[in-house]
């Protein structure tokens, strides 16, 4: 009810602000009996975490998990998954000149409208730290995917004006602070996010998804359609302005006799505009996505804002902010979409007896 | 859990095959003592029925609203209401050519795939038919909405190629059969439908849908933000591909300076990239949306597909469809929207003692 | 939330007054293709309805059931079952004397104070009319559970101060009007009936449930303990003011020593207190408990009470209803029974991979 | 779904076993800017916890709260609280004697059966250590509920035979060991604690709670009426076989005209049978309840029984037991009736505009 939740049977619940001594969550529904691996979670984390690469904030956190529960010698037992990850980094004096301050395009104006207070140290719980925690469920439900098979790998294709063009290397990914599959292209958006950032802005971009080997049957009809919860996910994440699968946005201009997908005799497509769900379900073909990213609002240019007597006021970003989101939020949309596609595998699991 | 659901407090539970002998559902949470008009039901089941125009399917439907409970002398009691729709136009005899085929692009394989059954008489529980139970909640929420000073409205911005330019004039939407709220345009858009119709193909298009005089505060954060709730009733709509808000898709390539929404002294702002929600909550400026629907897929033109065995067939559409289903889809989508901003509204009432 | 539903992933939802046009509900999570016997359906309706027998209410309804969706060619699609139950006996002049009344520990005052109105018309949703659709999905629910060995019976065991003694023969349920496993006891128990009738009043009893064949296993721990689930089911049921299971209330007097189920080799054990659940999970013997039921609170003896202005009137119920409700209430326990436990067993598929 | 959660609106999520790093749970829905005072919350965690007197299991446990998220400044902020409680006296080696043994009417041969594996270091999340973060939620639940003028209260009213009678003086309450409100009974209740504690033993009990000041209007009808959902609540706490309210098992002889609570003129009653509900909504009158008790499974004495290989074995409880978990139960029940109460106290908020 309180938003703090996703998934139906795999759910992690989270709690936590940026700027209180922890942040955290709950896992249910892990099967019983996986081994997992404490390690690729924290790696997972790390492809997340702040101070990665000069392109990203600097701001200092390990970011380091810490299981609390349902783990025993080494495997899953099929009880809650209870985790904390400590907040280090908390210069809470960062925040002191906004503390009556609403920031454009933040969420201070509308928490303070909705609870009658706000956490004003950071965001409380609209701020991206959140998300780590997501990571954390997702790297989890991936050790569970991948043991059936399905591997999800997301990338950047676009930064600004500059377009992913040409080949895509998909082990190029982690090798370029940008995430961004092709050599050429990465280092183009890099030089563009260093300008960006030099000039005390910020720019947005988009994030592509893929989820490979889903077997077809999975998503709900009607109201929890496979492709409407991997939206509702990633619609989720910060900064996130829209969400689009198989032709998406270009289906607008397309002709049906050029959009369906014809089958191949083993039940594949030949096309998949699709993006490997028809009805709402997967069919078996890759499932495909892509993610918009606004620029971070926070940004080091002096701003014209209000407080919260309504009086004008000027304001600057003091902080240490991402000059553009989506590098680090690649391993965030992997996250939600392992979240989303685990809880349906599971859902699926009584759908026959 | 098995996808009939939508909503929290206010919620709506459906069930019903388009070739079954009712449709229907359950709307719990509706408030007590309202005054509920049921002939505004009924209107807005008449937008979305078939055969409304010359550009629409011309299946013959009365979709005439039966309510079965929670209303008493007039008013809401505060009890579910359970209504009916009862089928008429069930041709089954028109699907028996494809009773052992997969039609591209529909959900005839993955619901195969999924139940190892399938109902082939028009989709089973994949029909659009099923929107019409969305409408009636949508038209009790409405008017729970417009009670509380809330109103919704959408209209095509854009069939095929042609897009909405010029001034818009809402009070023209549904005075041509396309809902486009500009004459001309709408003119060009029923020009290129009917051809599109003509060729036995089918065509995309987009719809725009704001939310206006949502007071600030609702929406939840983190998994149930405002956005992403929306985002998922649209994508649960038939044929939808995409979904953005405010600045959405042409955020990627602004700039923060550009982007961020400078407030006025008494809290509205100056832009509106933010599609009225900040951080996952409205802020009081209105909530605006696009939505990009694909091409239907039943067309009249030959194309290969597959039977159930993998045999190579060929397939024509022989039903009465619809060559756009953006005119149709306008009721649905201020439905879906009101459905989910009348459960925020109500979610929002016990965030303060 | 609002209170319609139980289940989580086969589940209920119902709508419906007893004197509105029709009750009625929607069955989500029924697994795919199981062969549906819709006669059983309604010999389990026609135990539960009025008029079967002399000791019992006389009102006349046949409470026919009529399946809307989620059955295709006798078998269930995996869709959700709608169904309605038309209300044929609404004598609701029978209730033109209550109108500002309240009737003492009736619900008439609560749904005043709650809701604002009341549909004084029988009770609105507080009727055990409502009941009926927990019997069709209960229904629905044993051929499910049947089909895996498991089944649900239960009877009457105390009517006032007559207790079920001596041998019980599960054959003699329902030759007697009672539902009493013992041919003497029910002749008592129908005799005591009979002479409360007469005299205008009521009285209290209890049933007995037993479900067998259950697989260890089911059940979740912590707060959907399998007996925590099944109380909340029976508590739900109209006149209900108690639930125990295995020793139940005797356990307070008992040993540890004595009260221990000591294993047998193969994990059965040598007594049963557990009824069947320990730790809120199924062991696999027989889940044994039982549900207090208080006396119907309409009696045809005038009693005092209040209007809503606060009035002292004498009252005396007009309309025709049980003496003792136990009778009709033995295939409402086993529905609700059945409905929990099939939810478990689809609940425990996603336990382990 | 997997069990590790209660309440709707405000809700608890929990996390942990035994004997791992520590326990803990997610608070959400708290509402937000009330003045939390986290001494009391201790204060409740200490009428729980081990080594209080010389009636309760020996183990040391300092239980103490730590917050971690959702309150700023001293108030709460309408974010969930997320906290931990660190497991201490962990003697897992007091544990390995059961390592493959099934303890007779333990939870071990069913979380075997249910997971394929089992912590069997104090019976992992079936242990009643869980119910200290339940007694945390409720310490918040209570504060909420004080502002709202609504008080709760639970006492022991049976050990083994010995039966609370004479006066009650709830301050005597805390004043004694057993938690009995009358001082003469509660000095027999220890006695015959004692004596069994000293024979290897245990005894069951029962504990009865009221809550007072409650507005009526309290409670969902169907499905989620107000005693059902307390009936579930308290039936979720470890040794619980029993749930009564009002007149509960007593109302099974008793005939309407007796049972039935006549109004008095401001809609309060002279009796209250209905143990201060009526249709599962509350009327305004004390909510009364009784909850069964069993005798603790784990057992000085010896004990035949099997391991998990179906040989026969001797076993002997070696930890530090609880002779008669009522005393400490007595916050935990008064813990699940505040959960439970303002759960429906906000949910009630939104059944009128």
């Amino acid at each position: 009810m309180a938003g703090s939740s996703i998934g139906t049977i795999f759910k992690l619940s989270t709690f936590g602000e940026s700027h209180g001594p922890a942040i955290g969550g709950i896992i249910e529904g892990v099967p019983a009996n996986v081994l997992l691996n404490v390690d690729e979670v924290q790696y997972e984390l790390d492809r997340r975490k702040p101070g990665q690469s000069a392109i990203v904030t600097q701001r200092k956190e390990s970011d380091s998990i810490q299981l609390l529960s349902g783990v025993f010698e080494g495997k899953t037992t099929g009880a809650p998954i209870g985790f904390v990850i400590k907040n280090e980094d908390q210069k809470s004096k960062d925040y002191n000149h906004i503390k009556n301050s609403y920031r454009p395009s933040h969420a201070d104006f509308t928490y303070d409208k909705k609870y009658g207070n706000r956490d004003y140290r950071g965001g409380g719980r609209s701020s991206a730290r959140e998300t780590a925690s997501w990571v954390v469920a997702g790297a989890i439900a991936k050790q569970v995917l991948n043991n059936l098979g399905i591997d999800i790998v997301a990338y950047v294709d676009q930064v600004g004006g500059v377009k992913l063009i040409g080949e895509i290397d998909y082990n190029e990914i982690d090798n370029n602070p940008v995430r961004c599959p092709n050599v050429a292209v990465a280092r183009e958006m890099e030089t563009l996010i260093k300008e960006i950032k030099k000039s005390g802005d910020t720019v947005g971009g988009s994030v592509k998804c893929e989820i490979n080997h889903l077997p077809p049957g999975l998503g709900e009809p009607v109201f929890n359609k496979l492709h409407a919860e991997l939206g509702r996910a990633m619609l989720s994440i910060n900064a996130v302005k829209g969400f689009e699968y198989g032709s998406g946005f270009d289906a607008i201009e397309m002709r049906g006799s050029e959009h369906n997908d014809i089958f191949n005799p083993d039940g594949s497509t030949q096309t998949n505009h699709s993006g490997g769900i028809q009805g709402g379900i997967s069919n078996g073909m890759p499932v495909t996505m892509r993610i918009a990213f606004k620029p971070v609002a926070t940004i080091l240019k002096e701003q014209d804002s209000i407080n919260d007597k309504g009086d004008l006021i000027k304001l600057a970003g003091k902080g240490r902010h991402d000059p553009c989101v989506v590098p680090r939020a690649v391993p965030v949309v992997e996250a939600m979409a392992a979240i989303t596609v685990l809880d349906f595998y599971l859902r699926n699991k009584s759908t026959q007896l």
